[in-house]
């Protein structure tokens, strides 16, 4: 069986790795040869570190391979969002199977790529596009059948949990950010991670799956973590509790309510023990009660890990879609009513209010910081 | 589609109770109407609590069911395993998906049946056999094809779990059994629970999955919670411990190790923190890192959730099975060092010896209480 890969980036050489490494148990379940055919690039004459690019099927044309019928199954990892979905898109429709962790590219279409693979009779599949590693996506598909979901949420965004955790340990901000950025935890343009985009495109993605309606991540009331400085961290500490990115969709009456928030979490809760990379996300239903993933949610191998799931699913199952027929709507008034702590531009100390998250981010406009109370 | 139910305890009662909350997503995701056909239970005269009997398709022929061709899956959540066993042998057989929550019953029969389902093309499925309503056997199914994994544990004994929550709070042990008994929590005859019986069959479901070879559970080192006194959860709790019954599959050199073993974990361990009915389980392998799933492991609708995710693969995929061709055997003899702590019967305090494994199950059957030490 024929693959390629589109983008040899981090993920895109977690990929290549762990085939090279479980290459016997993945053609053993595959039960034929795997042979990565195309590796789709931008600049064939960048430096690949560790592999030697001569020996790796480098190309930098997408029509070579969108016209090679006998490439099955597609790996798309690039970074950018309108192509990677304009490339997914011509992929299906050519009766490719396509895996991909661009959460930039499925954000924004994500019923319109659920309809072209439905067409085409093919598997899309994303599961590492969420939280990496961690099995989150695969199980949601059939919880989401047998529960009233009432909240899901958690750490989603690997970088900034890294960062947060780093920060409370009272180490000056220029030295994490830079040892960030050494660790390859931070890309050199960190502000997708760190004004909350990517934390925001997956919990997009995640509710659009759980509520059966495009969800606009731009309609996300979203805040980063950017403003975040020392005497935050003192007045959390202060208060017995740690500040984490939160990404959360929750129930409240005939809605949903989406949100992408620093939080201030009581040190007990479990959200506030996860740490350096990790993930972790809640789930309340009705059924199930309480449910926790906690793992490794970005990297090399452990986003790669989450693709080739994806790919034991394309070759030993039937595909599966998902479709845009959700009856409770997603609320963007910003209603929700939270204890807030509130810090004008140079001031100090900030205080405590209960607001609406409409009032919060207007006053995030204003330049305040803003910590949610959990 | 037709569907029957043996055994109509709290699980198959819950499977029933989650069928008509949930009929229209159910039959939504199978295209077509849900009946239940038959229920077998024992007793036809027995009261069945909320339900109405005569309202129920009761009955207490097996063979009506195993002849009734118009009968495509079978739940079967009965208590007793051999009887479990051949009944679901000869429903494979006969062509029904078999979805089996029945510990006892798999346990011992484990590639057999997986054998049996794939000479006749049919999908044996046991996602609630293992923690109840958490995703745990679906994606370790997939992770196993893609790590060497060299530690698989956790808490997946609800019933002990409660136990042990409620006495480390320094409540009387007859009145928390009492309360056990009163809220459902263990069963009228509790020795597969507090014996970590049950735990063990668990255990050795999971290993044989993953070690792709027959565990037989009566070779894994078990000592349950039956001997555990106010002492030692006094001895516990001034070491900043706490006691909990841990099963877990440990990978050393060139061999595994299983054991059930009640476990003094620090407080600030996650395992240390899992109370009451919730189940943890954590996994380690080498390209996925760290995983933790969490959630509630027993129960009447969390089962029966489990064995519903199991329905919508069967509905929506292929099936897949278990081969026992694994190369890196298990190894039974209870070598593994340890540090434990050993209590002579009727003496007080204990000491802390650093052993075998073996030699702490010889203590243990001289009427020693065994606390590994974590």
């Amino acid at each position: 069986m024929n693959i390629a890969i589109l983008g040899f980036g981090t993920v895109g050489q977690g990929i290549y790795r762990v085939l090279e490494d479980r290459r016997s148990a993945l053609e053993g379940q595959c039960g034929q040869e795997l042979c990565v055919k195309r590796i789709l690039v931008r600049d064939l004459q960048k430096d690949r570190g560790a592999f030697s690019a001569s020996s790796l099927p480098l190309t930098d044309s997408f029509k070579e391979i969108l016209d090679d019928d006998s490439i099955e199954v597609v790996f798309e990892v690039m970074s950018d969002g309108p192509q990677g979905t304009e490339y997914v898109r011509q992929m299906l429709a050519r009766g490719k199977h396509v895996i991909s962790a661009n959460k930039a590219a499925i954000a924004g279409a994500f019923f319109e790529l659920q309809e072209t693979a439905r067409a085409a009779g093919v598997h899309f599949r994303f599961e590492a596009a969420a939280a990496g590693g961690i099995p989150l996506i695969d199980p949601l598909g059939k919880i989401r059948h047998l529960n009233t979901i009432s909240y899901l949420g958690g750490i989603i965004n690997s970088s900034t949990n890294y960062i947060l955790s780093e920060l409370s340990l009272e180490k000056p901000r220029d030295e994490v950010f830079a040892e960030a950025l050494t660790l390859g935890v931070l890309e050199d343009d960190p502000t997708n991670d760190v004004e909350g985009y990517d934390a925001r495109r997956k919990i997009a993605i995640l509710a659009s799956m759980i509520l059966a309606q495009e969800i606009n991540e731009m309609d996300i009331p979203t805040i980063g973590i950017s403003r975040l400085s020392e005497e935050d961290f003192v007045w959390a500490g202060s208060e017995k509790r740690r500040l984490k990115l939160i990404a959360a969709m929750r129930q409240d009456d005939a809605f949903y309510q989406l949100s992408v928030l620093p939080t201030a979490l009581p040190e007990t809760d479990s959200l506030a023990n996860v740490g350096g990379i990790m993930n972790q996300v809640q789930l309340k239903g009705d059924i199930i009660g309480s449910l926790v993933f906690s793992g490794t949610g970005g990297g090399m191998l452990s986003t790669a890990h989450g693709l080739w799931t994806d790919f034991l699913d394309v070759i030993c199952s039937r595909p599966g879609y998902y479709s845009n027929v959700g009856k409770i709507k997603a609320d963007h008034s910003m209603e929700r009513i939270a204890e807030f702590y509130l810090r004008e531009a140079g001031k100090s100390p900030g205080e405590i209010k209960k607001i609406s998250v409409k009032e919060a981010l207007n006053l995030n406009n204003k330049g305040f910081t803003i910590i949610e109370i959990a």
